[in-house]
């Protein structure tokens, strides 16, 4: 089974308007309201790929309630720690082109709601083969909170897939174990070293991958968006090219990758075939409208024109 | 006992933000999450100067569950029908002095909905003296929905305060059974009459007021803002003037207006202090933050500084 972590999940509302009039009242009859949040989202796209998923984390009062509700209409499993505090709305008014959004920071997660969960995430692990990390902590957790995940996981040799950026990530870095996989975008991981990196010399980012702070990640897989990605296994490094598609709404894509990926592994699919069949997912969900939805006919379509190549050294 | 009635309403979400940046995330610490609609505001506003009231009306959902506990909390009574899809948000960004707001249509109501909630309805006015209407109607209710509560509370010579505008407004008044109030602000009047008035020429209002349309309606409040309000009760008229004073935020003054007249018949007041109880009532909410909320003693202190007058015929 795996398991998707979501540490801060979200009811995320859509205002498709036409303008958005400033200082005025905008009406509208139009609107989605969708369980949201990184983890859900890798969630959703494992659940339409065919795998075995369970969604856990933090989910707090009445929104927290309506996103398991959500959850629960699809048919996705879940096991939630409840919280005090109501769970968050997230909004995207998409207007004249533009997706203008108002993101909640979200409830604060009382130290004895931290223990419960990391309680109920170690019995999770009993029944898990990987687990995916996604997004940001709330709001009360200390730092090192998803290091404290990973490390739960390498005890019992579980796979930790982690989707994390700034100092979440830092701090899984420094960790005595290690993930199995990261998928820092380019900007993730200019950010992570202090080095701006260029599309057309991926041989300083493949530089970059093989240095010591990384050692000991199985999988890295930096996403290049339309260029592909590259990605270094255990110490060998690959480059993926992707067909040029159409793209009808990319959020959420990154998630798919990894939902991709994990569903790839559990699968247990060859290098080549999790390298083309996590960016098949990421591509596939850029072409739906919903956030972190993927048809698993695309998905399988886009498989077949992705390009592995292994990088000489 | 005072019964509103709200058959639409909403979490409204306030996220005060310095700027609001378009096309990029907005992120925020800083959001309440009010139960909200006019009819709400108008509760409240009873409750908060002491009378007892009940409020009424259909809510559904998660978000249904939230707005009831929301009123459970500071201890309102509640009765409402339960529907089967999602009350509503309303959402007001308040970014570089502007109020922009998007408010969502909200939950469609089915036909035996409906009906449940006109039983439940009659019931509660065997219970009550007054009931409040505010606001619109939620979708799949027939204009005349309105028309038909004033016939049903006339029938148990309850008396009723109606706060509806456009079409709903219309249809009340072309019932046989008359509301006990109807509370136009001079934009509403002038959209229901097709005719422009102005501060200057406050006989042409009253003109207008004394026309048959109106007739049977016992009392007929014109608010004018800070110049006050006309008012007529039978076949009196009456100005009303005001201190001004200093706003911090007038949403919901008009609520606040029909829960001090609400407030005030309760108390058996007479026909001058009916007037000022309601205008002070209007004028301390524009006094607080919170909309549809007032400070008893500042409303008291406003109601012996209003003036009103007879204007003799």
């Amino acid at each position: 089974m795996i398991v998707t972590v979501t540490m801060n999940p979200s009811i995320d509302i859509s205002y498709p308007l036409e303008t958005l009039k400033i200082d005025t009242v905008n009406r509208t009859n139009q609107v989605s309201k969708t369980a949201g949040g990184k983890g859900l989202n890798v969630t959703r796209v494992i659940h339409d790929l065919g795998g075995d998923v369970l969604a856990t984390g933090v989910l707090g009062g009445f929104h927290g309630a309506f996103i398991a509700e959500e959850l629960k209409k699809v048919g996705i499993k879940q096991d939630f720690t409840p919280i005090k505090e109501e769970s968050r709305d997230s909004i995207a008014i998409l207007h004249e082109g533009n997706q203008t959004e108002i993101l909640e920071a979200g409830p604060t997660v009382s130290a004895e709601e931290q223990t419960a969960f990391f309680e109920k995430f170690k019995e999770l692990l009993q029944k898990a083969t990987i687990v995916t990390i996604s997004g940001s902590l709330a709001k009360g957790f200390p730092q090192n909170f998803y290091q404290k995940l990973v490390h739960a996981a390498a005890e019992q040799e579980v796979k930790v897939l982690a989707d994390t950026s700034g100092e979440s990530l830092r701090q899984i870095l420094k960790g005595e174990q290690k993930p199995y996989l990261i998928k820092p975008n380019l900007e993730e991981l200019e950010d992570l070293l202090g080095q701006k990196f260029s599309l057309e010399k991926l041989e300083e980012i493949q530089a970059a991958l093989a240095q010591p702070l990384f050692e000991g990640i199985e999988w890295i897989v930096v996403s290049l968006g339309k260029a592909g990605a590259i990605a270094k296994h255990q110490d060998a490094f690959y480059r993926v090219t992707i067909p040029s598609i159409q793209v009808v709404n990319p959020v959420g894509s990154g998630d798919s990758t990894i939902a991709g990926f994990a569903y790839g592994l559990s699968q247990r699919m060859n290098t080549e075939e999790l390298l083309k069949i996590c960016m098949a997912a990421g591509m596939a969900n850029a072409q739906e409208k919903k956030t972190g939805h993927v048809d698993p006919i695309n998905v399988q379509q886009h498989f077949e024109n992705i390009e592995v190549k292994k990088i000489e050294q």
